[in-house]
């Protein structure tokens, strides 16, 4: 199967029938996962034009700059799309905890069975 | 905002309206992000159960065993969700090339305003 989005070098990314790709993003320093999010074009571009994640959320149906009451921003140091550009990558220096809860990222527990076991 | 998916320590999906949560899969040892795709129940009971990655594909609307053809398996050596647990993180070693082009990641791009530049 060959898509065109696999191969061009245009920006072309394929949104969702909610108008959504997602993003997952990732620290520079520790590799380690942070939060995955989604984004609309206006997120993207936001992104893009200011080096600060910004995403779509869904729970409020509204552009969402990551840190924008916590200041717990994220710094974009290297954007990535994938095959068929539905998905995202960004490479961040974070300010602060990347999850709501306080966490450094949203992925603290473990997946054990039907059990969850924390991590860190 | 607490929601009891975010502390809670049994596992309890948050599938969206077509019964799917998001999947991240990142190489253990370099850390890369090598693909997002799509997991419904059965998917990630199957992947818990044999530690081999499966998937739901969208495309196809059948469980997939990612490297079913291509004998390209993700061996999964840790498996994480999210605080709403509505994503999932694969730490995985993979058997070969990740993406169906033959990349090692689907990340293999970078976004440079509207063009994007090959990595590696």
């Amino acid at each position: 199967m060959t898509d065109p989005r696999d191969t061009t070098l245009i920006l072309d990314p394929k949104y969702d029938a909610n108008g959504l790709v997602t993003a997952v993003a990732t620290d520079r320093t520790s590799g380690a996962l942070l939060m995955v999010a989604h984004m609309n074009a206006e997120a993207l571009a936001a992104t893009i034009a200011t080096r600060e994640a910004h995403f779509w959320s869904r729970s409020r149906a509204k552009l969402w700059k990551k840190g924008e009451t916590s200041g717990h921003v994220l710094t974009v140091r290297d954007i990535r799309i994938d095959c068929d550009q539905d998905a995202v990558w960004l490479i961040v220096d974070p300010a602060g905890p990347a999850c709501h809860t306080g966490a450094a990222s949203c992925f603290y527990r473990r997946i054990d069975g039907d059990r969850l076991i924390p991590v860190e």
